[in-house]
C-alpha cells in the first residue's frame, strides 16, 4: 500500500497515514515502547533500550522483500524482526520482542495507525461540523421543499437540512471520541497469559501498563486477542462517519442536478471537468463520497466476521482478515471526511431557486394543512429543531494525540 | 412472520417478539401513545383518547389483507390507520395517526420491538455472563492447552478461555445497555418539521415529549428520519453480541471433536441427534449460535447501506431496506442469546482430558520457555487475568423495562 | 414464514412459494420421490411408496411444533420423518428416509422451491422484457436529455433507456435460464458415500439418478454437500436479477421526481399515498424494487460466505447460515420481479417533458461536439444499440416446469 | 497500490498484475487500441496511431500526482489523457481518447487487468486441480473417518475428500472459464451513443468493433455502462473461485490440528514458524487462504450493490465503489490460487494416522449400518463419485491469451 492509488481518488488526502511504510513505523515504535516498558519494570538495561531506539530513527528496510517474506510466517513481525535483530546487534538482539507475540505488535501497531487516522478523521468532521452549523445559522429561514420518496411533501428551510446533516456528523463524532478516550495496547504474549514475560520479570502486568503508557493507550487489563470489540468498535466509528457524510454527500448530488439546481458544489479550478464535455461540472467530491458510503458497510461486515470467528487462542485466519478491512476503512473514512470538509464549506446554495420552486409548489406543500396560507407560514418547529443541533455544537474541539 | 420458521431452528425463543402481531401491537401502542400525547396538550379530547385505547384491546385485523395492502402505500401504516379509523368511529377517527407520518409511527414501532428484544437479549447475556464467570471460576486452575493457528502453543487454564469468552460478551452487554439506555421516540410529521402538530397545538415539541413519556423512550429533540444512527447503533450492539457468543460457539464446537473432547454440550433428551447415525451426539447449540455468528454481520451492514443513502427528507428505497434486517437481526440476537445462556449453563468440561494432553504436549509448551520446568508453572498473569474480568461482573443486574 | 410479512410490502406476490408449509411439502415430496427411486430399483415394495404416497395428501403436520422441535436436531428433517413415520404406519416407518441424511432432504427440498421460484420470477422476467421491448421500440426516438454523474451529458432517446435496462434484464434472464437447466438432486447419505444405500441395494447410483428423475431434477454425479456451487449460482442469478430491476427502479425514481417528471409510474387507485398528503402520488413499486437491490447483494454474501467455510463432510454451522438468506433471497427476487412486471407494463413516457428538455438544453448537449445542428442530429448508434438489444429477445419463451 | 502489502501476505504472488502501474499501462494500451481502431476505419492516419503506440513504450507518469489530478475529474483518465497529449505532440493529441469517454477506457483496462489476472489464476487453479486429481487417485483407498457437525459419521477415503475439492475447484474453473471467453470491451462514448464517434467516421460500429479486435476482446453490441453483469460475474468467478480454496484451506486447517494430525502442509524452509515458539508449524498457507475465502464474499457483493445503483447513463458514484473491490478481489483471488496450487502441490497425507482413527473408532462408523463388518466394506459409491470427479479433468488446459 503507496497511500494513494489511482482507484481511490482522494487517497492523497490520507497520506502517510496507512501506507506499509507507516505500518512499519508502527511496528517499530511498538517494538521500542516494550523494551522501554521491560527498562522500567527492570527487566532490561535502559540504555539497550535507547540505543534501540536510536537505531529506528535511520533503519531503512527492503518494503518489497519483507511483504514477500511475511507470507512464511503468516504476518510481517516475524521476518520484521529478525531484519530488526540484526541491525540492532547481538546484545539488544536478544532483548527485541522478548515476551510479545506477533498480534500484539500488529494489533498494537494497527491501533496506533488507527489513532492517527480517527484523529485526521475528527478534525475534518469538526471542520465540517462548523461549516455546516454556519449553513443551518445562515439558512435558517432559506424556504425549501421537503422531499419525500422523491416527491414534493411540505416545506422546510435549507437551514434544517444542515441541521440534520449536522446532527448525523455530531453523531459519528460522538462514536469517533467515544473510542479514541480507550484505544488500548495489544499485551499478551504467545497465548495472552504473558507467561515469557512472566520469566522476565515479576511484575508482568506492570510492564504491560508501562507499555502502554509509553504509547499513551490504555491497559485494557487483559489481551483482547479473541476478542475483537476494539477493532469492531473502531470499525463502526468509521463506518458511521461515511453514513453521516453518504447523507450529505446523497443530499448534494441529488440537488445539484441541474432540473433541481439548488446546491452547488463550489468551484475549484479543474474539478468536475469531463474527458469529452467542457460544460459539465460535476459533483466531484459527492460522487466519491457516496462511493466510500456504499463501501464503509462491507468493510465494517468484514470486521465483524472476523470477531465472529475468532476461535481458539488466536485464530486460523480471522484475524488475518481484518487487516486489508481495517486498512482499507481508516484510509476511506479519513479522505472521506477530508472531502467533506472541503465539500460544505464551499457548498453553493441557491436560496433564490429554492424559495421560487417553493413558491411554485405551495399549493401541493400546503395540501396536508388544508390549503390556505403560506409556506412560510408553515414550518413547524424548524427553528426550534435547528437550534437543538446547533446547542450541541462545541464551541471548540480538544486536540487529540 | 410468525415468530418461529422451519429454517431458523431455535426462533421459537424469539416467540411474540418480532412476529407482524407485535408490530401491529406496536402501532397500535404507538398511535394511542400519539392521541394521550395530543391530550396531555391539550389538542384531543383525553376521553377521546381513552376510547380508542380500548377499541386496541380487543380490534383484530386480517393480517394477509394488511400485508397485501401495504405494498400500495409502501408501508402498513396507511391501510393500518384507515382501518383502524373505521373501528374508532367517526370522532376519534378525525384524530387517530393526525399529525404523524408513515415513518414516525413504523420507526418507533421497531424502536418498541428493539427494546423488547434487547431486554430479552440482555436478560440471556447476563445469564451467560454469571455461567461463564462461574466457569471462569471453577476452572481457574484447569491446566489445558493453549492453541494458537490450530496449534499447540503455550499452557493455559480452562478458567482463563472462560474468562476470555466472558470478557467478549461484557463488552456487548455494555453496547446493549448503552443503546437501552437511549431510545428515542421518532416524531416528525411528513418532513420532520411537525408542521401540522403545529396546527393542533401551540406547544408541538411538549406533544412529542409527552408522545415519548407515553412509552418511557426518549425524545431526541429532533426527528431522525434521515440520520439512522438508532437504528445502526441497535444492530452494532446485536452484532457485536453475535461476535461474542459465536466465538464462545466456535470454541466449543472445536473442542468437541472427538479427537479433542475437552468440552461438550450439556445433554437435553433428543438434542444434538442424527437422522441417521444414533451413536451421534452434535454440538447442536454451537452449531446453530455459530450459523448466526455467520449472519449477523451482514445483517448490520445493510442497516448502515441503508443510513448511508437516507436521501431527501425521507428516502426513496434505502428506509425500507432497513426493516427486514432488523427485525431478523433482533430474532437472531434474542434466539443466539437464549441458546448461549443454555449452552454455558450446561456446558461439561473434561479437565482430565485436558491435564492429560497438557503433560502429553509439555515439551512443547514449555519449547518457548526454552524447556524445563512444569506446564503449570507457565502460566504468567492468567490468575491475574481471570480475576480482572470476574470484576467486571455485576453482582445483580437491574431489570429493564 | 408464513408468505407475508408488514416488512417486506409485496410478498404476498410470492405467496405459496417459499414458507414453511411449502417446504414441509417439498420436504415429503423428496421423501416419496425416493421411496419411489429404491422402488424402481427393487429395494423396496412399490406399494409402499404408493402408500406413503397417498399419505403425504392429508397429512397436516403442527407447524409451530415442528418448528420449535428442530432445534433439538438442528434441521427439520429429523422431528418431520418421525412425525411422519408416525403416520405412515410401521412398515413404511422402516424404509421412509432410509439412506437418506437430513441434508439430502433439506438441499433438494430448497431446490425445489427455488426451482418454482426461478420460474415464477423467470415468467415475470420474461413480461418484463416484453414490456421494455416495447417501450424500447416506441420510443425509439422520443429524444431525452442524456445524463451522467447527475448532470446533462449529450442526448440519448427514451428508446435507448429502455433498451439498456432490456440488456440487463435479457443478462439476468439467462443467468436463471442457465441455472434452471441445471438444478440437482443431493444424495449422499450420512458423508457423501451412500453407504447405507449400498445395504439396500446393489445399485445405489441408480437409486440416486432414480430420484433425480422422480423429482425431474438432474442427478450431478457426486453429493455436494460441502462444494456449495449450485446454491451460490441461483443466489447469483437472483442477485444479478434485482441488481438489473434495481437500475430500472433507480431511473424511474429519479426521473419521477416532479422537477424532471419525464416518467410516473402508472396510475393504480390506492397506490402511491402518503399517510398524510392527499397529493402525493409516490413510486411505490420503484422504491421498493430500488429497497430489495439493496438487500439481494449481501443476502447473495451470505451464500458465499457458507460455501467457503463447507468444512468436514458437513460442516458445523455454515450450511445452516444458508438457509434463512436463500428463502429471503428467492422470496424478494419472486416479488420485485413481479413488481418490475407491472412497473414496466404501466409505465407512463412524458416524451413531450423529455423533448422540451432536451430543446432547452440543446447548447450543452451539443458541446461535446463543439456546438451547432440539432440533439436529433447528434445521436450516434442509438437506433443501431437499440435494434442489438431488441434483437435478443426471444419471441415466445419456453415454458418451464 | 503497489503489488504487494504487509496486510495482504502473499500478496507478491500477484505482482505486475494489479497495481496502478499496471492500471496506466492498460490505459495506455486501451488508448493505442482505440487509435488504431480509428485508423482502420480511416478516420485517423495510421502512421499517426503507430506514432502514439510509440510515445506509450517509454513514456513514464508521475504516480503520485497522477493519483492525486484523479480526484479532481473523479477518475484518473482526465488527467492521463491530459498528460499523455503533452507528450504525444500537438497532432497527436486532437486525436487521442478522441470519441471515447473516461468510463470507456477505465471499464476496458479493468477488464485487460481482470483478463491477466483470470488467466494467472485458471493456471493456478489448473495446477492445482491436477494436484488434486493425482492426490483423489492415490488415496482413493486411504480410509479415513467422515465427520459431520464435527463428530464422526461414517467411513470415508482421504480420495473422496480430495476429488470433493476437485469437484469444488472444477466449477470454479468452469466459471472463470465462461466468463474468459466474452470478455468485452467498454466502447459507447459520453452518454453510451458512440455520438462523437459517429462525427469521426461513417462507421462507428466497426471503429467499436476493430477496438475490440486490437484488444482481442469481444464487441458485446452495445455498451454496458450501466449493465455491471460483466463485473459482476467475474466477481462471481472469482469469489466461487475462493469459496473452492476455502473450503481446502479449512479442512487442512483442521486436519492439522495436532490432535487430528491427519494432514500436514509441505515443508519449506522459514515458513509456519512462529515469533516465539520454535517448535510451530502453522498451517500457513491454509491461513491465508481462509482469510481471503472470508473477504472475497463481500468484494463480490460490493460489486452487486454498484450494479445495482448504476443510475442515469453513468452513474454518480456506484461505478467508482467498484474499483477498489475489484482489484482487491482480483488481486485476492491470484494469491489464493498460487497458495493453494503450492499448498495441494505439498500436502503431506498420513494415511497411517487415518486408518488407526477409523480402526479405533470403527464401532461408531458402523452404527448407521447396524454394526457388524469393518469400515473398509462400508463405503458405498466411493470409488464411483471419485471417478466421476476424475473424469472432468481435462487432460491439459489450453493456455489463454
Amino acid at each position: 500500500m503507496t497511500g494513494y492509488s489511482l482507484l481511490t481518488p482522494g487517497s492523497h488526502r490520507s497520506a502517510g497515514a496507512l501506507e506499509d511504510a507507516a505500518l512499519v513505523g508502527a511496528m517499530l515504535q511498538v517494538e521500542v515502547a516494550w523494551l522501554r516498558a521491560l527498562a522500567r519494570v527492570g527487566a532490561v538495561d535502559s540504555d539497550l533500550a535507547g540505543q534501540v531506539a536510536k537505531v529506528t530513527q535511520d533503519w531503512e528496510v527492503d518494503m518489497a522483500a519483507l511483504a514477500a517474506e511475511s507470507e512464511a510466517a503468516g504476518n510481517a513481525v516475524v521476518p520484521l524482526v529478525r531484519l530488526f535483530q540484526e541491525a540492532v546487534g547481538q546484545d539488544a538482539a536478544r532483548v527485541v520482542h522478548r515476551g510479545l507475540t506477533s498480534q500484539d505488535v500488529v494489533d498494537t501497531a494497527l491501533v496506533l495507525l488507527a489513532r492517527d487516522a480517527l484523529v485526521r478523521m475528527g478534525d475534518d468532521l469538526a471542520a465540517t461540523s462548523r461549516a455546516l452549523a454556519a449553513l443551518a445559522g445562515r439558512h435558517r429561514s432559506t424556504l425549501m421543499v421537503g422531499r419525500t420518496l422523491t416527491q414534493h411533501a411540505v416545506p422546510i428551510t435549507f437551514g434544517l437540512k444542515a441541521a440534520q446533516w449536522l446532527a448525523g456528523v455530531l453523531d459519528a463524532v460522538a462514536q469517533v471520541d467515544d473510542i479514541l478516550g480507550t484505544l488500548p495496547v495489544q499485551c499478551g504474549g504467545a497465548a495472552g497469559t504473558l507467561a515469557l514475560v512472566g520469566e522476565l520479570t515479576d511484575e508482568p502486568l506492570a510492564a504491560a501498563r508501562a507499555f502502554a503508557d509509553e504509547l499513551a493507550l490504555d491497559w485494557p487489563g487483559v489481551p483482547w486477542h479473541t476478542n475483537r470489540s476494539v477493532i469492531t468498535r473502531i470499525g463502526s466509528a468509521v463506518v458511521s462517519t461515511c453514513d453521516a457524510l453518504g447523507v450529505v454527500a446523497a443530499d448534494v448530488s441529488t440537488l445539484s442536478r441541474p432540473e433541481i439546481g439548488e446546491l452547488r458544489e463550489g468551484t475549484v479550478a479543474g474539478r468536475g471537468g469531463s474527458s469529452t464535455m467542457p460544460h459539465k461540472r460535476n459533483p466531484v467530491l459527492s460522487v466519491l463520497i457516496r462511493s466510500v458510503a456504499l463501501q464503509a458497510p462491507l468493510l465494517g461486515a468484514q470486521l465483524h466476521l472476523a470477531a465472529a470467528q475468532a476461535v481458539d487462542e488466536r485464530p486460523d485466519g480471522a484475524w488475518h482478515s481484518e487487516w486489508p478491512a481495517l486498512v482499507r476503512l481508516l484510509e476511506a473514512g479519513v479522505t472521506s471526511a477530508s472531502q467533506a470538509a472541503e465539500l460544505t464549506a464551499g457548498l453553493e446554495v441557491d436560496g433564490k431557486r429554492m424559495g421560487d420552486r417553493v413558491a411554485a409548489a405551495a399549493d401541493e406543500l400546503l395540501s396536508e394543512r388544508g390549503g390556505g396560507g403560506k409556506p412560510v407560514d408553515y414550518l413547524g418547529s424548524t427553528d426550534a429543531f435547528i437550534d437543538t443541533v446547533l446547542a450541541r455544537v462545541p464551541e471548540g474541539r480538544a486536540a487529540h494525540g
